[in-house]
């Protein structure tokens, strides 16, 4: 149902902030722009109101969830390519319509560790892409190849390589056209256009030219996040100071925290005052696997506004697929056992299974933060992290109408996108479409 | 000089307070009896002002700290006795006079794992000790024998223990009336009086019949400390949940923090959500050298209010020490270099060689805490952890007049015990006898 005006209102309903409160408040929107709207100043501009008016009966209503890595989901796996671009377009677009269920609304696809010359193909199919029915793909995360092969977990050890001729080295994997400077790509989303869709590349800052080709590629606007590495606390906070923004996967694929040279985690202790420079943003994965709920909650207390949640699904994700045996790629297969994921014959950890609304869920109890500290992790900081908090994750005037709607355990009732209900939970008591 | 009515005020300082804040606000206190005072109250019962005013021209006015974790000092090693008992009694009188140069108005002695035979001669002389010039003795804290082989750093390991009969075994090698249940111990600070003098033990959780022992322990008063262990996340909860209140000094001599199974260190880390048990208090030695500053602040973000900042000072530690090798005990020899102390021959770290208020220094940037933040962890929170906070370690009406009066980068300008100067910095240019 469309509203006459194009102006809708949500009412009865609980607003997170970016403080992390939760606030009774309206939401308007012009679901014809799709995007949020400052009600006071459109009702000043317009001298209308809402022809539409939706009660949420006391739910929240939350920016959409950002992923900023996951791997794949419903079958589909970003890291295959078997030659054909339809095919890969369309596994793509199917996990853009189905992931919507689980509140995500943008996601950044990542892709492990590659034979070399699949790269150029793999990014410029991962482009930006939108369309009007279905969850945002933001760009590429491109985890490996320049990693450390100590901590390289489930990626491919022939495959990982060193950056000896610095930027070059990335331009040469990656391709050029893939890294290069450009304005507009930060919000373009036209699988037609020629946008450029780096957002993230996960690299060890102690590999040979790692870190001079990333203090360039930061000036291009890519996040350089640090992980698959043992980097000492000194080569650490070098990569920081050389512009590194963000921790993949904390905890996992790093030295454990030691205290005389704390390595990577310790990057979230570095005191303001002794340092002088920003703290990461890290990614956690909360499925209660990858790390026990303590771990969790010492890196949040450490610094709340860094953290962000991500799944890492492999291309298993489904809320319904069974527990067994689960073919992956390359001939090797999964174990799937509840939330657990592991390569078969081995006790690697491969991603995870869980969607991120249960992260989110998970995160309240394992840290005792309150629901809308937990969706903060999960909109504001990713899209901090990825300097997009005007168009994504926030609730501000201007931004896209992504927007779920959440019973106050944090169980997703509806999804929207650009201002259109693209999902709702079946059977839900709840009458969202008055 | 004395106050001609006994009250004494302080005034042009800043008291901190048991938030961790510095307010600018007059301090009375009654120097005969040697306490703090209420000075409303005082004023309407006394109907009379202080016959003496020290203006502290704008220096900060704490209580003296508590170090509740320190082998020696000043030459002199607790865990050392030679059979001559005045001598041992001059040796503890002796640190108890020089260290209140340091800051320190109270200490807790701590003796290492000694020949068990050694024990009920030690602790009895340990018992609760105070004269009118120097720091408090407030019984001691016997670190071993009683903790794990594989962590027991400079504890000889033909001395470590079981506990297989529980209690029992602890009453062995203690002395049964060195653990009795005596509700008048806690402050009783006469040397000849009959009082008991035991504050806190350290155990390794995991050691046969340490919980069970602890768990009856507790209910007498004594602060079960988990340390030199190897303790599982399981096991260092089950500690906490049957009453282990402190760990001994934070990240050393237990395992590294280990995302899925994050031990002791990851107590610090336990929602109160998900566990439903108070987080332990936990011991930091600040030199710089024992822990990196980044795992300091983890820790003390994690939790502020269980932060206790601790010398573990050996027999060495004096403020003007020269480096080079000096005398330990059993033959044994240190090498000191800048704030480092090893064993000869090794690079184990044998405690440390930093005053505590060194310490509370180091913290403030380390953390990027305030100094009043920092002066807390010195002492409110270690006089809570010791249940005597009405006592020690705060400017609450009625406790101790155990003064210093530190600068504004705080260093000690000045130390009072019961309300009497003992001692202060030469050559300050600050008059403090008006």
């Amino acid at each position: 149902m469309e509203s006459p005006n194009g102006l809708v209102c949500f009412t009865n309903c609980l607003l997170p902030l970016e403080d992390g409160s939760l606030v009774e408040q309206d939401l308007w929107i012009d679901e014809r722009r799709g995007v949020i709207l400052d009600a006071q100043r459109t009702f000043f501009l317009r001298r209308d109101r809402p022809a539409r008016v939706i009660d949420l009966k006391g739910n929240i209503l939350s920016p959409g969830y950002l992923d900023i890595q996951i791997n794949g989901a419903y079958g589909f796996d970003f890291s295959v390519f078997d030659g054909d671009h339809e095919a890969y377009r369309q596994g793509l677009k199917n996990v853009a319509e189905k992931i919507v269920e689980t509140g995500v609304t943008s996601l950044v696809p990542t892709i492990i560790t590659q034979e070399k010359s699949l790269y150029p193909t793999l990014l410029h199919l991962l482009r930006p892409y939108s369309s009007p029915s279905s969850a945002t793909m933001l760009g590429w995360h491109a985890e490996g190849p320049f990693i450390q092969m100590a901590k390289r977990g489930a990626h491919a050890p022939e495959f990982l390589l060193k950056a000896e001729e610095g930027l070059t080295s990335f331009e040469k994997v990656y391709g050029a056209e893939n890294l290069a400077v450009q304005e507009d790509w930060l919000m373009a989303c036209d699988p037609n256009s020629d946008s450029v869709g780096v957002r993230i590349v996960t690299a060890a800052p102690e590999i040979a030219g790692v870190r001079p080709a990333m203090e360039e590629a930061v000036k291009r606007g890519v996040v350089f996040s640090i992980g698959h590495s043992i980097a000492s606390t000194d080569i650490a906070t070098a990569a920081v100071v050389g512009g590194a923004r963000l921790i993949t996967h904390l905890f996992n694929a790093m030295p454990q925290l030691h205290h005389r040279d704390p390595s990577i985690i310790g990057m979230l202790g570095a005191s303001p005052h002794l340092a002088q420079l920003p703290t990461p943003f890290y990614e956690l994965i909360v499925d209660g696997i990858h790390s026990h709920p303590n771990s969790v909650r010492l890196a949040y207390t450490a610094y709340p506004e860094g953290c962000i949640l991500i799944t890492d699904a492999m291309k298993i994700l489904d809320p319904n697929l069974k527990d067994g045996t689960h073919e992956w790629r390359d001939g090797k297969r999964f174990i799937k056992e509840g939330d657990k994921l592991y390569l078969e014959g081995t006790d690697t950890l491969a991603g995870s299974v869980v969607t991120l609304d249960k992260c989110v869920r998970n995160f309240t109890r394992f840290t005792g933060c309150s629901l809308g500290e937990a969706i903060k992790c999960a909109t504001y900081n990713p899209a901090r992290c990825l300097g997009i908090e005007d168009k994504k994750g926030t609730l501000r005037a201007g931004a896209d109408a992504d927007l779920i709607v959440l019973d106050r355990k944090g169980y997703v009732q509806s999804t929207w996108v650009k201002g259109r209900q693209v999902w709702t939970r079946p059977h839900t008591p709840l009458a969202l479409k008055q």
